[in-house]
């Protein structure tokens, strides 16, 4: 008797495994079948000969690794890549992000998450974790091109209770959409932008309503230190007395944790995470990186992230995994911790679990969601191989991803984007530029002041 | 009466500039003349439109730059990428790379450096400074490939007289070959492996016959500790009483030059540089980078480099270029410091004096060689543009250039390699490398013990 046919089946490759204890090993000529979305099985190449396919991809000599997953971001600021180089963060904020701000429109932050979308997928990015204004453009983009992603919409308490409104009701009316690609969460900025009446109230919303948080929190240690200073407590500590730690609450940065909230971190009753992007910390000279190592001792998952491309330069989620590698050794002056497998692990399940999606993604396997990409690792620069998860995270660049799959749908082959006119986008873009820039109106949406 | 015709045209695109007080500019629609491996003229797109040519390429849309120099690598360690992974450095060197480098051949260095070749054209890199062994091997593969290289063998003082004398006699024999393209230096490893009696000899050398001199020194903190402990000198300070400073040298990382090394450096007879291989130092947990602020303001060009495959992964000076800019931000704590314009001068005329060519590379303006790449910019990790320095140097990538050029002849064209054969390199290399990596002879070719 003939098998159905399956959805898709990639064969020939090499495939990034997970095993019991998540030890990261490789599974050489070995062969994937997915069926609606879904990783049906692993199997040896002889084995996968006979499987009837409707469509087929012979991935001989690459590597399939899980979609990378981009653990906070602000996709729309793409449009903004370079408008405010070489600034410390104040001003960064103050003298040109939130001035240009105030002139975005819902068209720009769909031309900008447009970008952004192609940008990732072509980097082997199957998943984001947004956190921005104007959210219902996002999913719309998100929707369309077949990305996968985790969306919320961004308030600060000087809009009012409205603010915090508006984010439940996109968080409510957008989670399952996209045939479930689109996750959601309550998004406040950060508690120096909202009050804790407002962010007790957030916590209040999660549990009535079972959603998560995702929120800017001791991105830096000034931030800490002006918290100390006006309310005699950290950050962190702000996030527990709230009630936001007993929420399953994603934390961007965390530069600024400081040993003592490590216990407050590890008791929280709900799941939390910190995403890290490292890039930004370097650039605007920030005196410490994401405590890794000490996150890692208390259990709390760190997953990989890019923050938005205004600061970041880019949305390049392997340059990230290099970089935490890197930095992490340099940081703690130790050669041998944050390994080029342990990066791999924060890139595929703790990434997964920072975004909430750690039973569905993150590790090519049987019953998770197909999200995977296949990587090209034929070059000069990534020759030859001697130790393979060296070679991904040191060698390769994004720029080696060859083919992108998000629900088993190709969304990029041969480099090629199959969803997004990135031409058009750019064309638009350029057109609206000059109005998104002006800086004449003195308004900004927000001040910074820690 | 119609012109002479050029040799190759190179038309439409943004050319980076550099004008009388060495400021980084950008040339729009322009287009480049070059002549017997010369920029004869760079030209408005008008002008160019009626020049004959025997090649043109039309760059529209691209941005050209002065071809990347690689300012210290080991080229043939690319065939050592990923064997010594998330080590110290002491065990690097005593443990893997020292012992498998007792069973190198002359074949295995020329395909090393075959491959590293390969990698360096289709990353922009036009020219590399090397130190390494069996350099009449790397010298062969230079010729055939038509990159430009700045050359030295090697050696230790454990070779006894020998190996100095090698080294001067590979600098004499190939210096000015391969049509100019091979320039070549005295080569001593280090001061914690060239005792002082050898560098004496070194720069007594280098004076009679015209040589510079490019070796490692400073490399780490440890090192300079050390060096004070046994000699009451730091390595500085070896270099300035053996006479080395008082020849043209080059030297590689420097991160343990110390506030009272910088006098000396200052006020050296001859022309110092420093090479700058930032990501090296994070992996191995190097507790300073090179201390490129306090060497400008001396006047000390620092050119970017990667050092060897084998502790950074890949020749990739691109990275190099942003990981300089991130980790000078991050070290000095000041985000204003090296700038994007400020890492593409150290890209460009700081790398080219580095390799002791700072009148014939480096930029690109008439008389010049014509070391030129061409960037592709349409991406969408690089758009909009909104500062094009910014835009080259934090999101493109070694991966955007589509062209390379040395001395006027094309490499490689849309990014296909025209004078090196890949397949067949990293295939004979797979044969040779068990061999190679057998370290069960428990040899060393040297001790690391700073």
């Amino acid at each position: 008797m003939t098998p159905p046919a399956a959805d898709l089946v990639i064969t020939r490759c090499t495939v990034l495994t997970h095993d019991d204890q998540e030890t990261i090993g490789f599974a050489e000529d070995a062969s994937i079948l997915v069926r609606n979305g879904i990783v049906e099985a692993v199997v040896s190449g002889a084995e996968a000969g006979g499987v009837p396919a409707r469509e087929r991809i012979d991935a001989h000599g690459q590597i399939a690794l899980p979609g990378l997953i981009n653990c906070h971001t602000h996709a729309p600021m793409a449009a903004l890549r370079g408008v405010a180089e070489d600034l410390p963060t104040d001003a960064w904020f103050n003298d040109v992000v939130w001035p240009v701000e105030s002139n975005l429109t819902a068209r720009d932050v769909e031309l900008g998450a447009r970008l952004a979308c192609a940008e990732m997928i072509r980097a082997g990015v199957t998943c984001f974790a947004d956190h921005y204004f104007a959210m219902d453009a996002v999913a719309a983009v998100v929707e369309e091109c077949g990305i996968r992603a985790h969306l919320g919409e961004a308030y600060f308490s000087s809009q009012g209770p409205a603010g915090r409104e508006r984010s439940l009701e996109f968080a409510l009316e957008h989670r399952g959409r996209a045939g479930g690609r689109i996750t959601t969460t309550l998004a406040p900025h950060a508690p120096y932008t909202v009050d804790d009446t407002d962010l007790a109230a957030t916590a209040r919303l999660a549990h009535e309503h079972g959603l998560p948080v995702h929120l800017h929190a001791a991105e830096n240690r000034d931030q800490t230190t002006t918290s100390l200073q006006r309310h005699g407590v950290t950050p962190i500590e702000v996030l527990r007395r709230t009630g936001l730690l007993d929420t399953d609450v994603l934390i961007a940065h965390g530069t600024g944790i400081l040993d003592d909230d490590l216990p407050a971190l590890r008791d929280a009753g709900g799941r939390v995470a910190v995403a890290t992007a490292p890039r930004g910390y370097l650039k605007f000279g920030w005196p410490t990186t994401t405590p890794v190592r000490a996150l890692r001792e208390i259990g709390v998952p760190v997953g990989l992230a890019t923050d938005g491309a205004a600061s970041n330069n880019s949305l390049d989620v392997w340059e990230s995994m290099a970089l935490t590698a890197l930095v992490q050794k340099s940081t703690t002056g130790d050669p041998r911790w944050l390994t080029a497998r342990q990066a791999l692990h924060h890139a595929t399940l703790q990434s997964a679990r920072a975004v909430g999606l750690g039973d569905t993604i993150g590790s090519i396997a049987p019953g998770r969601r197909a999200d995977i990409v296949l990587v090209d690792l034929s070059g000069p620069h990534t020759q030859p191989v001697h130790d393979l998860a060296a070679t991904l995270v040191h060698s390769a660049r994004s720029s080696d991803v060859r083919t992108t799959i998000v629900d088993g749908r190709v969304l990029m082959r041969d480099r090629e984007l199959l969803t997004l006119d990135v031409p058009s986008v750019v064309r638009e873009l350029g057109e609206r530029l000059p109005t998104l820039l002006d800086r004449g109106h003195g308004r900004r949406i927000q001040e910074y002041d820690t």
